[in-house]
């Protein structure tokens, strides 16, 4: 006869994940918790007190993140779970927050069925992850693994003038240096898909195997301001019209590229944006993501030949790239063992990629790490309507408690 | 031997219009003189004094317009000449003033050559006709032709909330209804031209048929805002790229009608104007300028033919017209006689239409009226750089005298 799998107790992740939710619940049931404001407080006091019922330890570090530990049998670097409770003005009620909650799952799950772990367990809360508050978003597990310089990090400034280090101290969570998360045998992080993917082809799990690579552009072409009804067509220097012209041309050949390319122009700015004025400039943001930097070169190609030669229709177009950043490809055992376990699980999944960044991103750098995706309905995040069924939340997090023991057992 | 013409006093011209620009003169050389402010005040108040010195008798009317009259011997409707003394926000010094100052150069040249007029001689200034301070434009000659309700224009407010009523009271300038401009021999105005056409064609002066017909739209594209790095390409509802697609065809179509249509897209605004968020929004004006109501029933079937099947990629369109107005034809025999002045003082012209709206185009549905334009260098105007060289001033200034003194002998 089969050995009975053990399985966390879905009723109560749900309620949890509800009561998790009250800390800043907005009326249209979404969640608006920014980082270090008082609904974050009071939900890490939370958080701190659920951890300690189950006998686990608490450490804070310098930057704000916890880290409760369950002792393991032996005295080895810890399986880490966990995301970060922080959310975005009038956000949902699982972005962040699920990964979180997963891992108090799990460790209540042990705690219940006297399970003592061979190799300790950990819960991390990482802070500002949204950057919703103070920018840039990833800010801790960024400084964490060397990518973001603390010293910086500390003067950001929220839309009040308060600086993060004036909102850590303020809000209690300002702890030692020494307790930063330094080694781990694993980060395992599950979180919503934030996209339509897992819903649309009805999947279950993702397994995540990188989070793309990216190039951000902004793209300035100028002008002339001139009167809309005195001006020939044929004498104007219309900024808009040829931003229009430049898109066609780049969506035309981005399109050709790969159909895994994303590409997007979310931010366009016209001016002087009078309806009886031919506007003198546009200035819009151009980011493209993609795994493979072959064609994250191509792009840059494309976009850096919008330019030739050098101005079009008599404006001056001018592309900055603002940044990139290569793909971060996730530990592969990890990703098999989380494979493994989703397989013995009996639940449907795929391996994917993740358009959207994370801690685990950064963490992956220094600590064997991937993360699980479970659907987001109409791919929404970031917003009240956000929602990933109860079913999917259990179904994620018994994959997380699934692969915490395959890692012990090995 | 020739007859020696009449002519004004350049030097006199240049000097006056620089006196006037010192109301409100900004540092780079320009004019902010909204409408019913201090400097609006006191440029009235100026002007008042320069007509009375000419023995001209004042009048203000209870929109505060001012009618400076020199009497004629014949007690006949006058012959006006003028303008609008208001500018936009940085402004520049020729837009309006030029076609008051002319009116006083004119006075000013009869009366130094002791020429009584036959029929009386009358400068008006037109309260707001920028616009710039209270929306609409054009307001007070809007209402003297029935086109505007005077009780709803009195509640209309600046930025500050103070409605234009209680500007005009406060300027002083509120007199009596009975002294509106009821008739008219003739309404002159010179302007200056806004657009680049006679500078282009090396010619001095505009001999100004019609006010252009137009038509102003807004469309809607409405489509989803999702995760620009997860959700895939052929997932999306990106309005922007919709819109981009929109404008193309649009652009096509449009620029195939007519080469003396002009269009416009001057306001464009996107949301939520994220660089990492697909837009889910994008509102944008679209206005088209041509003489023929047939051309203009084209563009409005382009537009609204936009939007079938009523989606694209998608997306929502919603297209609204906010408003037209028909192609306004100024008095043929007046043309004709600008034309003949132009003529007589040896100057290149052209027939040509004015694409901005103007004090004239309202008061030519009641009074005899037609314009002058003169060059304005680069086509600008409603900035600081705006310019008319002081001969394409006096030469336009002339032509207005030349036509005052044919039809005072007609």
């Amino acid at each position: 006869m089969k050995k009975q799998k053990l399985l966390i107790n879905g009723e109560r992740l749900s309620k949890t994940l509800e009561k998790f939710a009250d800390f800043g619940r907005t009326v249209n049931n979404g969640v608006t918790r920014l980082s270090l404001t008082e609904e974050d407080r009071l939900v890490r006091d939370y958080f701190c007190s659920c951890c300690e019922e189950l006998g686990m330890t608490i450490k804070v570090d310098d930057l704000g993140n916890i880290y409760a530990t369950l002792p393991g049998i032996e005295d080895k670097p810890p399986i880490v779970m966990g995301s970060h409770m922080d959310t975005v003005k009038k956000g949902g009620r699982f972005d962040g927050i699920l990964g979180v909650v997963a891992g108090l799952e799990v460790v209540r799950t042990l705690v219940e069925n006297n399970i003592k772990p061979k190799i300790p367990v950990m819960i991390v809360n990482f802070t500002n992850e949204e950057g919703a508050r103070f920018e840039p978003s990833m800010m801790s597990s960024g400084i964490l693994s060397g990518k973001f310089e603390k010293t910086i990090m500390l003067q950001k400034t929220d839309c009040e003038g308060t600086t993060f280090e004036e909102a850590l101290n303020t809000s209690g969570y300002a702890g030692e240096v020494e307790s930063r998360l330094k080694e781990a045998t694993a980060f395992l992080e599950l979180h919503i898909e934030q996209g339509p993917i897992l819903e649309r082809e009805s999947l279950t799990i993702g397994v995540v195997e990188c989070v793309l690579g990216m190039v951000c552009y902004e793209i300035e072409v100028t002008g002339e301001s001139d009167h809309a009804g005195t001006t020939p067509m044929n004498m104007r220097k219309d900024a808009f019209f040829t931003t229009n012209s430049l898109i066609t041309e780049a969506r035309q050949k981005l399109g050709m590229l790969d159909d895994d390319l994303v590409f997007t122009m979310g931010r366009v700015n016209v001016f002087p944006n009078i309806h009886t004025v031919i506007p003198n400039k546009v200035i819009f943001s151009l980011e493209a993501r993609h795994k493979d930097p072959k064609t994250i070169r191509q792009v840059e190609e494309i976009i850096e030949g919008l330019t030739t030669p050098g101005s079009k229709d008599g404006c001056e177009i001018q592309v900055t790239k603002l940044w990139d950043r290569d793909t971060v490809w996730f530990d592969k055992s990890i990703c098999d063992l989380l494979e493994q376990s989703t397989n013995s699980l009996g639940l449907s999944y795929k391996r994917m990629v993740s358009g959207a960044g994370h801690d685990a991103q950064f963490i992956a750098s220094y600590i064997p790490t991937a993360m699980v995706f479970v659907p987001s309905i109409n791919g929404k995040s970031h917003c009240e309507e956000e929602l990933t069924t109860w079913e999917d939340c259990e179904k994620g997090v018994n994959v997380i408690l699934e692969t915490v023991l395959a890692i012990q057992s090995k």
